[in-house]
């Protein structure tokens, strides 16, 4: 049986979502727990996100194959019981529609990332999922350099690039709100992002709200396909993964042949 | 001089504000801070609102009395520097107008009580400033019964009692709405709040919520003035101090002196 499970995390002390041996890692902390509340002999999850150390998630989406007797809804309660405390979250098991991959179904995966300014007073409880600047950045500069590079397009300057892959991405969306604790939120959305392609791009925008970039040069760098030092990467404690998008349970197999097919495996 | 200091933090890693012998608490951590970047041999800060152990604060104030020969705007970001990481952010350092006491001159102290049911997906990264809880609740019966209690009453049965002290206080506000993130999160306004009463008047709302208790019992319970078993007394890491109001620098002086005046001091 193919289950899929949505979860939620805190990312600050796991090394990220991909197994490691004698680190704590999200993959890891997760399997083990499956592992016991199943008795299965080994369970290998394959995750739609594969999140880098510190990043979070509240709408991360894996599969797995195992045998189990009983409803899979029966999970949920049994593994937040394991993981109470652990920083992870269960929110739903069931099982997977037919032709389901957590990795390849995807239509879309959404992240935001929080930056705290100096025009709201900073709150300390947000501390862990917040990136705070000690400057004021203009907001409108930011919305309209992060509105003007969306689309499908080759992410080369945004990317830490890796061989054999391509950088070609559908950015579907990208902007700036400012929330009710005074928070400066990006939501950015596309099919699949390549490594570190969120937080170059939120690094660009806070290179703009600073106003040592214009907001047109978004689109020249990104044109340019060459990496830069015209802004930096944030860290990662800022982002979240906040959900990721799948297709009805009717069009769920085409898509993930589709996906694999044009993409290679990284 | 008398300087006015609003400051904010995560509490979580604290044993609570007031100094204890070998037990990191936040008043212990911010003297030493400021006894360093003044230079002063001792500072004795004095604060509008004690909070417990797990408790947070977004608008806490205290004032302090000190020789310092510069303007006091810088010491903000010299305390900020030497609390990097340390949970704790000053958000403003400024000459305290005459007749100023953090503790005696308030007209109110406003906090917030966040609280995640499971009507709303779990969000891990709000874990240390949120209360759990394993049910639904029901809102509007909550809601009801935190209006009903408003007003000048006696809380004994909301409060820890303190010998020789009165349990008279005048609640302002008290209701819950739902946040943009799903948690239920009450306002509780006073002029001031007998110990543990908040965390009480919240536990008074989860019974209700729970249908444990009817929205009626709220005031029914009030009136006896005895200690109850009715329900019980939430977690401190769901509690923060939002807001502490002050009359203007012109009514200050005369409003310490009631306030002293009218209450035993604790």
């Amino acid at each position: 049986m193919r289950l899929r499970i949505d979860l939620a995390y805190d990312g600050t002390d796991f090394s990220g979502w991909a197994k490691q041996p004698d680190l704590p890692t999200i993959q890891g902390t997760f399997e083990d727990a499956l592992a016991t509340v199943t008795r299965a002999p080994e369970v290998n999850t394959i995750v739609a996100g594969r999140t880098d150390a510190g990043v979070h998630a509240i709408g991360q989406v894996v599969h797995v194959d195992l045998e189990f007797g009983e409803a899979p809804a029966v999970l949920t309660g049994r593994l937040n019981s394991f993981l109470a405390n652990s920083g992870i979250v269960i929110h739903s098991v069931i099982e997977a529609p037919a032709g389901f991959d957590a990795r390849f179904s995807p239509l879309f995966r959404r992240y935001e990332y929080r930056i705290s300014d100096e025009s709201a007073p900073r709150d300390p409880r947000n501390a862990r999922y917040t990136h705070w600047i000690d400057d004021v950045l203009d907001f409108d500069a930011m919305n309209a350099a992060a509105n003007s590079v969306i689309g499908l397009h080759d992410w080369t300057t945004y990317c830490r690039p890796r061989p054999g892959s391509t950088s070609v991405r559908e950015l579907q969306r990208f902007d700036w709100v400012r929330d009710t604790d005074g928070s400066l939120v990006a939501t950015i959305q596309g099919d699949a992002f390549c490594h570190n392609m969120v937080r170059n791009l939120v690094g660009m925008s806070v290179a703009v709200g600073r106003g040592r970039l214009a907001a047109s040069d978004a689109v020249t760098l990104r044109d340019q396909r060459l990496r830069t030092a015209a802004f930096i990467v944030l860290p990662p404690h800022g982002l979240t993964l906040v959900e990721v998008g799948y297709p009805s349970a009717e069009e769920m197999g085409a898509r993930a042949v589709l996906t694999r097919d044009r993409r290679p495996v990284v």
